[in-house]
């Protein structure tokens, strides 16, 4: 994908975002310079997906600093916090959004004995850091990944946890992308992921894009494919995963997952480290962000249902770790039982 | 519901169809009195539900001839029996369009010896009875089926299984609203039913006109709500079903009923014997109807993924036996095994 196409950007001074909340219809580029903007990106979803939401907070806190005077230290730290924790609350569920602005403030903490101008350069070199990071991070799970996959394979996959979710190459589209590097015959059924479609309109562009194969289809047509024998892998991101190999992901997830296992399809998580919670040890501990019934009720700006119908929108659901095949990383492919895999792994990180 | 809200009604020398592409932002009756405006209607899911399809079906031999002249008696045999081979093609995948059509050609071939006036009233009052019939069915359905539901129950259903489904009253729905006059306490989770949103459009709009409880959830967070305990047991409708008890419904029947399955959540099925097809022994032989594309790739006028990305769009899916704890008939309920249970039932029919 060219630069354009890349979900977040540092450029003099401010962030560029691709409002993804546009795509496929209009390619639209924010530019901030200033962190609230990429609260309202962050809340609003012109950029999601974990570990480019991860890139776009740590943005975020180099944009808070930015424009500071150089000389009120006590402003300055304050200031940044306040960016931190506003940054913080912007989703509940996504890990590396979290693990990100650790970074951040760890790396505030390390500096803020500099000249604050040599703080402000030290925490862009951090976010770049990140960013670039992720990038290899998202390579090196689509080389590990693309092994456990056939020559000719069909991949069902769920929301878009590709290029525009990351920092760009994707997790389970790093994958796919790194199989067809291989000269794999990859063909990608994408979920079209109600309520925000992210399939339908993220999946299905940034393939075509890159000329790869996908069928788009609705939620509710993955088990007739599966019944029909279609598909032979399923692959997934992961918004966190706890250390039993837990993994909460996008709302639906859990039931693609189960419709897997019941075809006995081998049913891959690809992640990053960034979103492993050292601090939970079971997806049942993980909150749940509940959004907006409207999401529901309407596509876009059309009603598709009655005004003031009840309505249920979580935004994510937690796959055991029973029903996953293998959750593939940066650092190499985990099987079960993962507390061990996992645990191992991490002290690699 | 009220009269207005009938999906189908005979008045005074035309059908009046509830245009359900429409609601329930727009409640628009069709007056149609040219068969070719049911053929249309039912291609276009005016009309929609297989009990609902098969009355308009009727009707639509009904006025096919009666406008005819009455002397030409070749005239109107030729005539009526291309409305039925027109009104037949429609959509292949409905039992009950078949089964409606039959028995008006019976009744035509009963009757054709007397005056052509007399056929003509002779085909109408078969059509009647086909609905009439078919509202009875419902009530009988309901009536079986309530009894299996607990005092307090939460039901999931998938697409819309309603009065506005069938001449009144509804096959899933039915059970819903039977359990409801007998006093049981009913909260219906209504899947939203992609690509036509049945679910969100109809679903939803009935059990709120009846003051029943109902909640709308996007069709992949059924898993999410069975995971958290929180559905009882599932009910939904059937397009055809086979011999040995397998059922075609609606695309995103199967995943559901895996799930089900997954949950040890029971899953029943209800439908009248106009459903069943004694020709078919397993639900393999059932064809599948596919429709547009567009109908994935657009919500009303809305493109909601690239214009040129391929997609699959099956409209039903098939759900086998041994995932299908009950199936409520107007005769009584058939339980496992299906083929001696089914052959005892279609007796009675």
């Amino acid at each position: 994908m060219d630069d354009q196409l890349t979900a977040v950007q540092w450029y003099d001074g401010k962030v560029r975002i691709l409002d993804q909340t546009q795509l496929p219809e209009d390619l639209v580029l924010l530019e901030i310079s200033d962190y609230h903007g990429i609260v309202k990106a962050i809340k609003e979803l012109s950029v999601r997906g974990a570990p480019a939401i991860g890139v776009a907070a740590a943005y975020g806190v180099v944009l808070a600093t930015w424009y500071l005077d150089e000389v009120d230290r006590a402003g300055f730290l304050e200031a940044t916090n306040r960016a931190i924790l506003e940054l913080k609350n912007t989703r509940p569920t996504a890990k590396n959004l979290f693990w990100s602005l650790e970074r951040m403030r760890t790396a505030l903490t390390k500096n803020l004995s500099k000249p604050l101008k040599d703080v402000k350069l030290a925490l862009l070199k951090e976010a770049k850091r990140i960013q670039q990071d992720d990038l290899e991070r998202c390579q090196n799970i689509g080389r590990y990944g693309a092994e456990l996959l056939p020559n000719r394979v069909n991949v069902l996959t769920h929301c878009n946890a590709g290029a525009l979710a990351t920092a760009g190459y994707g997790t389970a589209l790093g994958m796919v992308r790194a199989a067809a590097e291989m000269g794999k015959k990859v063909h990608v059924y994408a979920d079209e992921t109600r309520p925000l479609l992210q399939g339908a309109r993220l999946t299905t562009f940034e393939l075509m894009e890159d000329g790869i194969d996908v069928t788009l289809l609705c939620d509710n047509m993955a088990g007739y494919l599966m019944q029909r024998g279609v598909i032979d892998v399923v692959i997934v991101g992961a918004d966190r995963i706890t250390m039993n190999g837990d993994v909460a992901n996008k709302i639906g997830t859990y039931s693609v997952a189960v419709l897997a296992n019941a075809h006995k399809i081998p049913f891959y998580v690809a992640a990053p480290f960034s979103t492993f919670d050292p601090d939970l040890k079971t997806g049942q501990d993980i909150p749940i962000e509940k959004r907006d019934g409207d999401e529901v009720r309407k596509i876009g700006s059309q009603w598709i249902a009655p005004e003031k119908v009840s309505v249920i929108n979580p935004a994510f659901d937690v796959t055991p770790n029973h029903l996953i095949s293998a959750i593939v990383t940066e650092h190499g492919v985990i099987t079960p039982p993962y507390v061990e895999g996992i645990k191992a792994k991490f002290s690699v990180d």
